[in-house]
């Protein structure tokens, strides 16, 4: 237990008053098995009350900062936010895999990088920062986090844009969107370079650039996006 | 609004400090569209943040007064409770079929008697108050009509029994259950009566009775599944 408890004094500045609560949050049912003397719970019952506190900090955080949205695109962008891809990538850079207790086979087997373990063990470890010192504290520990991310645009590659750019277009009667690759570089074989347009009915409305044809296609299609629903 | 501000005073001592954020809360859409001077918002927004601050009232009032309970009866119970069911019910209770503004046609055709909107509305209710109030204030709305009613048994007639007591006794192995008519009665046509036992590879094991069959045999088995399971 060391382990977390210098980690997320290191990392978040936070510190439990009651340990084993933190306990709790990051054992696995295989631990328990191998450690019959431990008499703890498993993360699950923590799980259960994290993930209704990740919804509501959520709904709240975008709710207040966003009162321009209506409830479509609120609810579009809490869905991006409370998925499991989301709570695993922040468990991971908050580096709880090294801290979940697991059994030697299941650690042997890595089940600690397992992205469905990783997005309970998020949400456990919120209800037990939730339950040891309220809903403040879980959004200092978020605004640090998921909220931070958010607000640099993080979440935006979740967003199908492609589709989003033909709703957009399509309001105005029968478009064709067309997407051309102008540019294709590599450094070397392991570096390619891709440039894309996206040609609205013939006119250009928006280029990307990335690793691929798809990835560059995506970021044109959020360029078109945007440029489009700001008229 | 002057009904809605008194009936919470009357029936819930609750005073809102913002009273448009209350309006905005019982403001239906055709509303808005009746009366264009009216530059407020529909009760949508607040919907969406509702829904979430009811997700974590149950999680939290179950996890922590029900502290044997696994997730996965945690689970079970919280969606009972947060079921569409349950809160057009308590917003009735609450009149707020009364509070709903609407248009002169939506209010001829009783939209304000719709459950769907009335789960709405109670939604946004919660968040309004939590907003002007906080978490503390919506605990004390639900303590006097949400969860007292949970701990009266009010959500057990959502619990399918009689599955849950088949799967209950199947843990043993090839068991059969019967329920049968032990008593048929009638005051008069309009209130008959009905008494059944289960029984349990032919050993009775709980009875019980109502105005159906159907309903007899559901308290019949709710009743043979809490005597087993404390077992």
């Amino acid at each position: 237990m060391s382990d977390v408890i210098s980690g997320l004094k290191r990392d978040f500045d936070i510190s439990f008053k009651d340990v084993h609560l933190l306990n709790e949050a990051f054992t696995h049912g295989t631990y328990l098995h191998e450690n019959l003397h431990d008499k703890g719970r498993d993360y699950q019952r923590l799980e259960f009350l994290g993930d209704s506190v990740m919804q509501l900090m959520v709904a709240d955080f975008l709710y207040r900062d966003f009162s321009n949205w209506n409830e479509g695109q609120l609810t579009e962008a809490r869905i991006s936010m409370v998925q499991s891809k989301s709570f695993s990538h922040f468990a991971r850079l908050a580096h709880f895999d090294e801290y979940i207790l697991l059994s030697k086979s299941s650690k042997k087997q890595k089940l600690n990088d397992n992205d469905n373990l990783l997005e309970d063990i998020f949400e456990s470890f919120i209800a037990a920062l939730y339950i040891d010192q309220g809903i403040p504290a879980v959004r200092k520990f978020l605004d640090k986090t998921l909220f931070k991310a958010f607000n640099e645009g993080y979440f935006n590659q979740f967003v199908n844009y492609k589709s989003k750019l033909q709703e957009l277009v399509q309001q105005v009667g029968k478009v064709e969107i067309k997407y051309v690759v102008t540019n294709q570089d590599s450094i070397n074989e392991e570096e390619p370079y891709y440039e894309v347009d996206v040609l609205i009915n013939g006119i250009k409305n928006g280029s990307g650039s990335g690793r691929s044809i798809k990835e560059a296609e995506k970021i044109a299609a959020q360029n078109a996006y945007k440029e489009l629903s700001d008229l």
